[in-house]
């Protein structure tokens, strides 16, 4: 990239350099990073990334020096050059999901083919008749044509059965006619639909002799496959400009009477019978819940990422960036020479980013506890038994909220964290951070999905409680830890901590039954209040929210004790062979998962107070503890974050260079804005603004 | 603005409409909308604001039909625009401070010349001798010069004593020598530096005779003022891109030994004597405090207004979105059809967003007493009594943390209330947000800012307990409300909530001494574990912010009630006068106020249960009384947001339309995305990208 001002190059940063503090931190670290690294990841994940990665950092077309600098349209138009290479990579390497996954990863860029790979093809191979995937499938997978998902409109997200479109059975013809009858049923936020696709898998009521059958997937060509220029009857754009997410154009599509076959209605769960137009329904509902529980396993499997990289930058920052001399443990440069202290080094810095590291190892162990459990229902499903689907879809969606919400508030924390050069796009955070924001909404608003894992709750309470037979209840509950704490709070409905010094708040049975105890106190207070009180569902929402983040942040606490705590031997788990093997990996991670559990506690002592369980002087204990969590971790900060392992190309931060290079870089990325290659006449009265204006377009 | 697609113009959301849905709403208001306006600004105000807004609706370059679709360099290129057009409006008609800002509002694009206007020419005048005004003042009062303000540096933000940027006097040429040591030192982030001053006020060490003597402000000349071209030792450009404000061109300047003659250096507190090289101090420190606390009540002053802001957008589109059939409580249209919910009326909603609208009036009043004690400080400090500079410098700078990070918060949870449509934007949230991020920064960061109140809380709290003579501080306590809750705390440490029905949390008494004992409790035990557990400063950083927190809260809902409170007769404020004369207004901000006070404590119920004053009895019959004030303000919402009186010229939002034609905006909005002119060649194998790439450049 060109440099438009020269940086004189005797100019050093003062000392002492971020290079050389980095090392001192990396020192200090009581582990070995790359032995938690393979703990984290694997040995087959991480070899798959390391070769993914040296393929698309040695790609020019990749290169992403110049991104931060660029305008919608610019960016959309390097989207699709990056995505038309990706798909000649994915060809040529036969790369699987998981290989794709990787790059999309590492590339960081959502583009315009992205939802044709992530849900116009999964649909019709999950959804679709074996004709229809010759006829669709096939040309899909080769980009003969490029696919997008049309389910929401611009009035209508979360209820889908709500929508407007409308899709009536034809039998003079045999066809369908899409019909968009309101401005709102256009369909809206549809990725890869404004400017990309030429076909669209559309979600539109069924409708057949006069009757209703509610919402169900059509394919629709939109686009000519020569001209690209909508067919008659549709009128399709983008919609505009967005917080982030810009490389995609999301589209909306409005359809005037458009006659499509009725081949293409997907057809293997319902049909409509040719001339007859009667209606054949699915034979089980439930299937399509297991993809839902799927896609939102992966986003609680992102958020351990994101909240790596978030924490990454801001660590490696902390401990490069000093400011203030603190005049009471003053720091001294080998020759004596006080310097200010690295912000890491003051307490309320650590407690603002330490909990984040924390939260990210969370969920790596909620994310694989989760697909385990999601692999394992798989297989139980295929033999025709559902039993495990209820929790897991509560579990998901509740998981999918709380995380999410987590991730936004731990990145912006960390953004902060970094002073005024976290407003800056060559922080890494900017970009990132506007791309992620999306996740709170997406596939289930996260209000509205606590809904189900509030429902799932309470319907489990009135059981256990009503059941004639708690024993029945109580060997279930080895495999069900909502009955455990749930029938240990029926027991035991005023449990008090037993805590008499903050070292006993590291107890991880008593961490458990806390938690238990708080939610299961929030659930029968739930029931109480709907069963006896009467209370209408709508006013009891707020109640909902907490009961589903009370059991969820209880699943986060379980499934990291879960990981680290003693294992039946042989561990036949790779991951966790290794962490168990290393007394020091064993230890550094006993003090996170503390950190995670208590960080979590003190930030809703109100409920903790609120069901019985602590009062003031416990809870002076507690924040001890916390206090004392955040210098057991001291040391290791820079190493624990070192061991997620997120290269520099990921990362695209001056601010969290592994080499801790950061005041060199942040002015070498600004010698290259474009907007320094143009002069201003500056006076008020004149009209000139660029004196030299076609430059300046460069 | 061009359309690159016609929408079908027969098409109409479906119904009920958005302007019937809110016209409804506007009938169900109690009180008088124009009445509450003019109660929250005043005539004066209003009719200025009327005034202003109706010149530059009216004036082409201010239109803002464009600003979502532009890139940086078109996005500066118009703010550049719109600056030089805004200079000679001023000029034409001799707009005081108070209009300018009002203008800067309603334009809302902080622009290039932003920090000549703000921090350039202010700085002059309070700082500058009467010579150095006439030779830099006047002609930057007409733009002859333009400035900026360069204190910040690469390395140096909130630390000012650590800058690194130097000012040697040179006595045989009488000039000071200004260099950049190191790349950290390097000037970073300033406002208007970029592309676009030829003038630096800059922050740089002073050495004398070998002698350090701290940061004072010189005055540079840093571009040539015909060719604008950087001038010899000078390296200055703009610092590339940022989370928002991407029409001011924020850049950095590095000094390769600079020469200026000594009259450059701001003279009016402190000077360099000719020759000799002696220093000659200034008489009082305490003189530039009262600029910052100026500052800071602007800020705070901002936060109303970015609230009511938010506010607006949410609750208007909230009352036209629907969503689901409520099914115990069914909406019917006057013809019978059921008709989805609007969203305002699940009180999940009403729980996010009343308490937005409740934190936008707290902040209307504790603008307003802000400014007042600053009126009255100055009065006093004119004639040398300085008693109220600590109170108003610990409180400013609380305060400021508070409400900034409190706005950042409420801005994005309103944001996200809007579901998917609140990522667009068209929403009207995104640049405002991006543009609002930087206030949690500068000015002081949220974090560092605590010190100074907790330090000032803490030395009050010994002074009150020290007191040999505690009458003389209870007779101060009429004048200062800290030392009336820290006498209290320590005449009753172990207040309890005496509230016995939900109601009960009404009483504006008991809202105080909640406040107040909370506030004192956290104070008292931070003054034990500093005084007595000898814990460190740094230890203690937490607490310290927690104080801070406490008392500002403390603050606001001090405020507030004191507004609303009764008034002694007759009233001087034309304001308070408005409210005070209706009944109506008294009894809707009555319910404000309280949700305001009770949803605050509720957020905060650890800390009320720590010191002791809830147990789960109270904090029952507290939430209970949260949940009926959601109730007791639905029925005034809209009308409570219409209050706020925030013109769709200042909103551009889709969903925020007075008028409620949300989807009709929202897709005339989407038919003008540049975008839309582009046509793809979406062969993954073809080198083509854009098929009419000159048309995609218009």
């Amino acid at each position: 990239m060109t440099s438009y001002i020269k940086i004189p190059s005797h100019l050093v940063p003062s000392d002492p350099q971020g290079s050389d503090l980095l090392a001192l931190e990396r020192a200090k670290s009581t582990f070995n990073v790359k032995e938690l690294t393979l703990a984290l990841y694997g040995s087959k994940e991480l070899e798959r990334f390391n070769r993914i990665l040296k393929i698309l950092e040695n790609d020019p077309v990749f290169d992403k020096s110049n991104i931060y600098f660029m305008g919608r349209t610019e960016l959309f138009e390097h989207a699709l050059k990056k995505d038309k290479r990706f798909v000649q990579l994915i060809k040529k390497h036969k790369w699987n999901i998981e290989e794709i996954q990787t790059a999309e990863f590492l590339l960081d860029l959502p583009g315009p083919y992205g939802l044709h790979r992530g849900m116009f093809i999964p649909t019709i191979f999950g959804q679709g008749s074996e004709e229809q995937k010759k006829k669709f499938l096939i040309p899909a997978l080769k980009y003969e044509i490029i696919g997008c998902y049309a389910q929401t409109e611009l009035g209508h997200g979360s209820n889908v059965q709500g929508l407007e479109t409308i899709a009536t059975y034809i039998p003079e013809t045999d066809e369908f006619e899409i019909n968009s009858p309101y401005l709102t049923a256009s369909k809206w936020w549809i990725g890869g639909l404004g400017r990309t696709a030429n076909h669209a898998i559309v979600m539109a009521q069924l409708r057949s002799n006069g009757k209703d059958f509610g919402p169900h997937p059509f394919i629709v060509q939109i686009r000519d496959l020569e001209s690209h220029q909508p067919l008659p009857g549709i009128t399709v754009g983008d919609i505009g400009p967005k917080f982030g997410y810009n490389a995609t154009d999301n589209g909306f599509i409005l359809f005037d009477h458009v006659r499509i076959p009725r081949f293409n209605m997907l057809s293997k769960f319902s049909q409509i019978k040719k001339g007859t137009g009667e209606y054949i329904s699915p034979p089980n509902d439930k299937l399509s819940y297991g993809t839902m529980v799927f896609v939102r396993a992966m986003i609680v499997s992102n958020v351990r990422i994101s909240l790596a990289r978030a924490a990454t930058i801001a660590i490696r920052y902390s401990a490069v960036r000093r400011q203030f001399v603190d005049k009471e443990q003053p720091k001294k440069l080998e020759n004596g020479r006080v310097v200010e202290t690295s912000v890491l080094d003051y307490t309320m810095q650590q407690y603002r980013l330490f909990p984040v590291i924390a939260q990210a190892y969370a969920c790596f162990y909620t994310a694989k506890a989760m697909i385990d459990l999601y692999m394992n229902y798989l297989k139980q499903s295929s033999g025709g038994d559902f039993s495990l689907l209820a929790d897991l879809h509560a579990s998901s969606s509740g998981l999918k909220s709380l995380t999410t919400a987590m991730a936004v508030n731990s990145i912006e924390e960390c953004r902060s964290a970094c002073g005024g050069h976290g407003y800056s796009n060559f922080s890494g955070f900017v970009t990132f951070y506007q791309n992620y924001l999306p996740n709170i909404t997406w596939e289930g608003d996260n209000y509205i999905l606590t809904h189900q894992t509030a429902r799932y709750l309470l319907k489990t309470f009135r059981e256990v409680v009503s059941s004639k037979n708690p024993e029945v209840y109580a060997s279930q509950s080895k495999q069900n830890p909502t009955i455990t704490y749930i029938i240990d709070y029926i027991n035991n409905p005023n449990l008090i901590c037993t805590a008499t010094k903050p070292l006993d708040f590291n107890n991880n049975e008593l961490q458990l039954r806390a938690f238990g105890h708080r939610a299961a106190h929030l659930i029968a207070n739930a029931v109480d209040q709907i069963d006896h009180q009467k209370k209408s569902w709508n006013s009891m929402l707020i109640e909902i929210n907490r009961i589903s983040r009370a059991h969820c942040q209880y699943l986060l606490v379980r499934n990291f004790i879960t990981a680290i705590r003693e294992q039946p031997q042989p561990i036949e788990d790779e991951k966790l062979r290794i962490l168990h093997n290393s007394p020091a990996l064993k230890e550094v991670m006993t003090s996170v998962c503390n950190l995670f559990v208590l960080h979590t506690m003190e930030k809703e002592l109100g409920e903790f107070f609120e069901c019985g369980y602590m009062n003031d002087s416990t809870s002076k204990l507690l924040r001890s503890r916390v206090y004392d969590l955040l210098k057991e971790i001291r040391p290791n900060a820079v190493s624990l974050v070192d061991a997620f392992y997120i290269p520099e190309f990921a990362l695209r931060s001056a601010l969290g260079r592994y080499d801790g290079k950061v005041y060199e870089t942040m002015i070498d990325w600004a010698s290259k804005e474009p907007l320094n290659g143009i002069t201003l006449d500056v006076n008020p009265n004149s009209e000139v603004l660029f004196r030299n204006k076609n430059k300046a377009k460069l």
